[in-house]
Parts: structure tokens; C-alpha cells; sequence
């Protein structure tokens, strides 16, 4: 394997993308410094990129009460790690660190979400997102009733499973694509600013 | 459960819904006579229904050298299958059978695909829609020389996949919800027309 | 494959066969107005054909107060869908269409039994079934008090682990002889008579 | 659990039974010296205490070119292990010590039949068994080629294949019923006759 | 295979091994009347021997108000069974039977330790040691609350657990270096003394 | 859980501990600027402490022309993540990146193993240290010959699978013991020196 590349599929030039795919990396490189690999990735397929991140940002750029910015980002790093997904664990990971102003989180969830440092609450909701993830077929009322008695009202419970669902998608996405892990990810958010 | 119920979450009056979404919805409706139930679910949640269809569209409702689709859908019944989601096998057999004019090898590839009457090179993209479905983790260069030697391009591939990880989305999504699948679908396609 | 073949083993000369073998065939015939495969395919071996239908009739050709002979049914296509075998969810899809007189069934419990529409005692019937399918290893007293709870006596409990056992050996009979399905099952019992 | 019981479920009276059944249990208690369980256990259910033994005597009691009763033997021990089936593991591997006239065999294949002292073709032989027994789904024409290379003709594998589903029921009526093993069985085979 | 040779490894010369390497080789066998094989494949390597017997002996050679001798035994047995051990079952089956004055209880551990004639007690030991080896990730405090409601304390938790964790090492050792199983501990413990 | 606590056992005063133990503690104290959560939990049964440590150091302390001291650490990192081990993924993940001189190869190994910048000779000791912890029971000679074709011989294939087998007992207990893993590890040969 050729360290350096990117995926095992083409890379578009970015001058040859349609205005928005252009305009939507150009605006992920100044916030972050970079390109994320998964935006170079999908933007071979327009259609594919903008339904993808579309998806993405309805469910993952979003506060609610009944759950944070970091608790989103906690199912897709514990999921994504029992998917075996590497780009989504450190980058989301890395995402995790900066939200969750947490250094080992990620970390602990990716090893072993049951030994991480979190609430019960929050057990109980990567229980959930992992049951969608590896046995939907089995998901019935009792598990509405648990995570009604932890806190989660319905909309929650249909975004933590959307969320594992999608990021199910992007995890086999990057799997089959071989996708690689900009190296940016992986120190992001260990070390506290200013230091 | 109450066998009438379209799904176990709340479904929006037609009338509510943004223009965009609505269109869509009469445009099935009208094209099939009736309006299948994944529409009506994903309704009350305008962009993930936006994100849902317009992924959906881009990876099915196209045709190359390489895969048909029916073949397409062939991906979804055998890999839905497997992931156990009533509404996607059923609704996507009926699919099939119509585009395959086939009104048998919906139950074949739904019970056991190796056992269907399909082509060994229809078996090899099966084999491999399975495995991004249920081991994704271990795809590796030799999945790509096996669909190569069997004629399918990297683009067919990349299709293969990304049908297999997009459904493996929604099947979570129809099991989560507990989505009813609609009688119209049972069965369409099984009656030669004129019959 | 040959599309056409019945299994890949040989199919013996009727002619040719006992006298019992030839007559259960010719009544089975005469009732369905075909001949089912799996008749076909055992007769070869007259000693197992006999075994074969004497258990299977004495399991299956009953009616008793806790367990009907649809729900026996139903047990078949739920176990034979989780070990794959087509002619069984197939065929007996067919029969349990006719006998629940209820064109819908078989496909929902094919695909996922937990989202059929079926009752909780039905539920606790097949969750038993399916355990004693995959993991008869670890059944104990709990399940026959939560089977007894939901109001089965133990010869039921016998008879849904019997018919789970059974046909786990049919499944694994047809997928190692790669036996086809009839093409008259997939029909039956799906369009009312007299339309 | 009350270690003297012989099933969960009761054992009728011997002088109750009808002929056949009692015939049947008199005649290998005389040879045996003690009446194993399993006929016990069954008997309560002449119809299926008959199909039973008579599937049973037909692939058992069978000494083919390909296929000596031994390695019939072994089929069931080995298969039986996998499904930690208590009765049959101790009593065929009782069996198999006295026809193979081999004290060691049964324990080594009960533990790991790929560390056994047996021959590359009873390796391959047992391979499928266990493929069946666990993975019918996926048995093909690859199966066939690697035992034909083995040795063994379409027939023999039609045996090996039919006697690991048939103790697969077996092994499940035994776990269902918690039939408890004859402590005949645990010495037979072991100690030298005459010492 | 050659079923004469000890292991897949070479076996050193006993003159050529360390002092204490060899007096607890001698040890042993004057004990057993024979040379158990883990003792001639790990003196190969001295550092390993002594580490792997030392950890054996603390654990193993231990009898506590919670946890007897015999018991330690059966959580070898039942978790070597499930890991595929040859040598560990059978050799270790003998010194349970010896330990428990048992001649039957090694042979239903190793089958299936569910229907083995254990108390409560036992069963919840069991339960706990095979999911130290099978699932350790998802321990939690419920199998403590569970095992110190049957009397266990903690100590004799860690003993359980760590018992199971050993010989899962061992179990590897042995299954990754093919090691036989000495012929005299298939019939050890089955036959009284004096008869 | 107290996320203070270093394991849910206690831990011993140093003071109380013996000689040797508390040496070989102040030893890595010295070395590491902090104790290592393992040497405190293992200290309180100093037994199990130095058998766990003599059998780690032969194993892990050594350099061989076949398998250097960062590819056993690639070994324990890759094994460790599939069996859910926090602390082993960690604190070897911080060793690995060190002795590799690679800030990327842990989390890279952790994630999945098949995506990592490795060679394939590095992949091929992974995949049979994946086998051992996993399905050790089916290793036979195949595997060592492919492993001598990548240029191991069998005396490194000893240590691959020893090394895999001796961190499975690892993993086993620092899971069922809850051990906390030392925040100094996550930071660990991120960061270049001189920065």
C-alpha cells in the first residue's frame, strides 16, 4: 500500500468540482487547516457528497436538550470502533476531544465504551447505539422504555440510532474505499492550548 | 403493536410539509398508487428525508454497462435479508421483480442468495455486498481483483458497495421504527399483467 | 447451476419406486396438483423418505389446543428463514399462507419475525423456536416457565422445540443437496380465491 | 435439578407402550444390558420414537465402501461436541470407542477434531460435517470437489451430510428435554475386555 | 501427523535442563508415574516454564472457604472445553475426577456444563468463568452482585475470573503447538480404586 | 464508577509489599515517572505478580533477528483492541509509538490492523496473532507455513502466539478487575521530543 495515498479511488481536482462541492471544502480547509480525507474522498460523486454530508449535518450539527454536541460525537467514535473504522475513530475522536474539552475520552470510548469515564445516562445511550449498529433486527419496546426511564425522550432515541446508522454507512464506505486518516486527527485536542 | 400503525414515531399531515418534500411524495404516489411507508416515516424530518432519497437516487435509480438495476436492487433484497428488515426485503422484492420480470428470484435471493438463479458473476457481487455488509473491516485488494476478473469495473464496485452500506442504513432505521411495510408491496410483480 | 434440476442429486424413475413411496407421492400430487420437490428428492432413499414424513406428519398434520396448525407453521418459516433455506421458507411460506388465511405473514415472519403481526404469546412461541435453532445448548427451566406464563403446557413446548429441531434437519437436507423450489409455492395463497 | 431423573419430561411405563416400541427397547436392552435414555425419553411419543430410530438405523447401522460405521460414528461425535450435546457426545463417543476399538478416539475428537488422531480424509470428512451443522447455508459445489478428491463418492456424502442434521435434531431434543446421560455410557470402550 | 511426537516444538533432553526446570519434571512424574506433556513442551523455554508454573501453582494448588480444589478444576474443564483444548480437557477432566471423587463429572463439564450435576453455586461460577473467556470486555458489576449473592467474596471472584484467564493462555499455548495429550489421564479417576 | 479508582480491588501499601515486588515497582517508578496501574493491581497477590511479570519480560523484553521489540508490541496492541482491553490499548499503544518511533502506528493498529502502514510481513504476524486469540482451536500446519514463507521461523511463530495468548490473560484481567489506565500513557510518544 502507498503510504501517501488518499484512497484506493481517484481524487478529482479540486478546480474540476461543482461550485458548492468546491465551496464546502474550501470552507472545511480554512476552519480546520486542512481537508479532511472523507470530504476528498466523496467529491468524485457530487450526488454522493452532498447527500452524504447533508445527512451528516442534520444529525451531528445539532444541540438539543436531551443531547449534546460530545454525546453525538461519543456514538460515532464507540460504534465506528466496533466497526473497525479507522478514519472515524481518530477523526471523530479527535472532533470528540475539542467538544467534549476531554484529552482521553475518545480513547477510552473506542477501546471499551463500558469502561469509559461516563455518565450512566451516557452508557445507557452507547448500549442503544451499538444494539442499532450490530443487532437492529432485535430492537423492540423495551429498549424505548430504558432509555425513556434514563432521560431520552423519542427524538433523541431517533437520533442516537440514526446516528449510528449513518455513521454504519460512512464506516463501511471508508472501509471499502481504504480510505486513510489525515495525520492531523490524531494529536488534535490532546494537548491543552496555550501550552 | 397495533397492525395499523405506518411506523412507531409520528407521521406528519401531507399538508405541513415543506413544498419540496410534498412534491416528492404526490410523485410517488402517483406513480405507484400509494405512498410506501419509508416516505411518510422519514416525512416529519425534512432533511434527513432530503438526504435519505437523494443518496437513495443517486446509487439506484441509475443504469451502466457494468450493473443494471435490477442487479441493483438484487443488492438490496439479498443484503437486506440478512440485516432482517421486513419493509426493505419486501418492498425491494417487489422492485426487483419487476424490473427483473422475474416474479421468483425476490424469494430466492431474500431466503438464501447462493441458492438463487442468478449468473456466477451476480453471485461474486452478491458475495461481496455481503461482506461490506457484515464485514466491511476485511475488505481488502483481492475482493477488487475477484469482481475485476469477473468484469466489474472499480466504479461497479464502489456502486456495489455503497448500495450494500446505504441500505445497511436504512435497515437500521425501518428496525428501529418498527416501519410497517405497505400491503401493496406483497404482491406486485408476482401476477403477469393481463392476467 | 441448471436452473431446471430439482437437486443435484439424482431423481429416481417413479416406476420404479415401492409401492408406499409411490403412493404418498401420487396422494401429494393429486392434492397440490404437483409434486413437491423434497418427495422428489428423498424418495431415492426410501428408508430416510419414510422417517422423514412420519416425523414430519406427526409433528406438522396436528391441531391441539395450544398450538395450532398455522402457528406450527409458523415455526417453520421463522427457524428455516434464520438457517436459510429457501425451499422451506419457500413452500411452507405457501402452506402457512393457506392455512393462516392471511396472504401477508409468511413474508413478515421470512424477514423478521419480531416485526410480524403476530401475538405476544405467538412472539414468546418463536423466540423459543429460534433459541432452540441456535443456541439449544443453553435452554433451561426459565424458558418453560416464561413458555408456561404465556399459557403453553409442556407437550407444547415439546411439540415448538420438535418442529424447530426437525426442520433445522430438513434445512440443512435441502441446502446440502441444493434442492429447488417448486415454482407453484410462490404463489399460493397470496391472491384470494375467486378473484 | 433432581439427579436422578432421566428427562424433564415423564417416562411411561414400559408395559403401557405398544409392542413395536417396547420390542424395540427390550431387544437393546438385552444387548446393552440397560436401556439408554434416549429411548426412554421418546417412547412417550411412539410416532416419533418409530421416525426417530428409523432414520436413525438407516444412516447408523450402515457400512459402506466409503464410509465405515467408525466414521459414522465419529461424524456424530464430533458434531454433537460442537453443540454440546451432553447425551450424545458421552454416549456415541461410548460407541465409537468399542467400533473403532480405540480407548482415545471420542475423548480427542469431543475436545478439538482437528488435533485427533485421524487421517486427512476423516479430517475432510468431518470439516463438511461441521459445515453442515453450522453453515448449511453456504455448502456448494466446492465441498463436493474437495471430498470426491478425498475419496468419497456423491452418496458418501450424502451420509455424512444427512447424519450431522439428523443428531443436530437429535442434540436438540436432548438439550430441550435436559435427558440426562446413562452412566453406563462414560466407562463402555475404555478398559480392555479380559483385563 | 505423526500421533507419537509430543508437540509440534522439539523436546529438549531432560539432562540438559536448568536444576529447577528438572527437579519439578521429576517431581511430577514421581507423583504421576509419568511426564505430563505441558512439562516436556514449555522446558524448552525455562523462563516460560517457571512463569507459566508458578502462575498454575498460586492459582491451582489453593483451597479457600469459597472456592475448593475440585471447583478450580471445573472452571478448567468447562472453559477449556469451550476454547477447543484437547490436552486441558482431558488431563485436567482426570484431576477433577480425582479432586471430586467424580467419575462423571469431568465428561458432562466438557459437553456442556449447563446439564452437568453442579449445585446453583456452581452453575453461577461457571456462568462467570465462561464469560471472563468469552466476553470479558462487558464484565460489570452485576456479575459481582450476582456471584457474592451465592456466597461468593470477591477474592474468590478474582480466583474465578483469573483461573478462566489463565488458561485461556494455556489453551492457546497448547492448541498454537499441536501438544498431545498423554494416554494415561484418558482412563485416570474413572475406575475405583481396589477394583 | 469512582474515576479515581485505580481497579475495583484494592491496592496494598507499598510499604507492605515484599521486597522484590516493591523493587521491581520503584524500578518502573523510576523509569516511567509514574507506577503503571497493572503493577498496582497485581501487587496485592505478589504471587500472581511476579509469575504475570517473569512470563511478560521473557516475552517482551527480547529482540530477535525475526520479530523486534516494537512488532511485539504491534502484536499486544492489535490483539488487545479486538478483545476490548482499555488499558492494554493504551499503555501499549504509548510503548509502541516509542520503540516504533511512530506517533501514528497505535491508533492505527487499534482502529483496524488491515489499514495500517505495516508491511506484509507485519500483516501476515498480525492475522495468526489475530487466529490465536481468536480461533486458536483451527490453527494447524498452513499457518506455519505461510508465516516461514514471510520469513518467520518457528521459533518466532512461538513467540507471536505466545505473546498474543500471554495478553489475552492480560486483557481477561484488567477487564474483570476494572482497571483504571494512567492518564500519563494517552499523551506518550505523540509528541516529538525538543518540541
Amino acid at each position: 500500500m502507498n503510504s501517501a495515498a488518499i484512497s484506493r479511488f481517484p481524487i478529482p481536482d479540486l478546480a474540476s468540482l461543482p461550485e458548492d462541492v468546491r465551496a464546502r471544502i474550501e470552507a472545511v480547509a480554512e476552519k480546520a487547516g486542512f481537508i479532511p480525507n472523507i470530504f476528498l474522498t466523496l467529491a468524485r460523486r457530487p450526488e454522493e457528497f452532498r447527500a452524504f454530508f447533508a445527512y451528516h449535518d442534520t444529525l451531528m450539527d445539532k444541540e438539543t436538550p436531551g443531547l449534546g454536541m460530545a454525546e453525538r460525537e461519543m456514538i460515532v467514535v464507540a460504534t465506528s470502533a466496533r466497526n473497525q473504522c479507522q478514519y472515524c475513530v481518530i477523526a471523530h475522536g479527535a472532533i470528540l476531544r475539542i467538544r467534549a474539552k476531554n484529552p482521553l475520552i475518545a480513547d477510552q470510548l473506542a477501546a471499551n465504551y463500558r469502561k469509559a469515564d461516563i455518565s450512566e445516562r451516557q452508557r445507557a445511550m452507547l448500549d442503544y447505539a451499538l444494539k442499532v449498529s450490530r443487532h437492529a433486527e432485535s430492537v423492540d419496546e423495551s429498549d424505548y422504555q430504558l432509555l425513556n426511564a434514563h432521560g431520552f425522550d423519542d427524538e433523541d432515541i431517533w437520533d442516537i440510532g440514526s446516528i449510528s446508522a449513518f455513521f454504519g454507512l460512512s464506516n463501511r464506505i471508508v472501509n471499502m474505499s481504504s480510505m486513510r486518516t489525515n495525520e492531523e486527527f490524531y494529536l488534535m485536542g490532546r494537548v491543552p492550548r496555550g501550552k
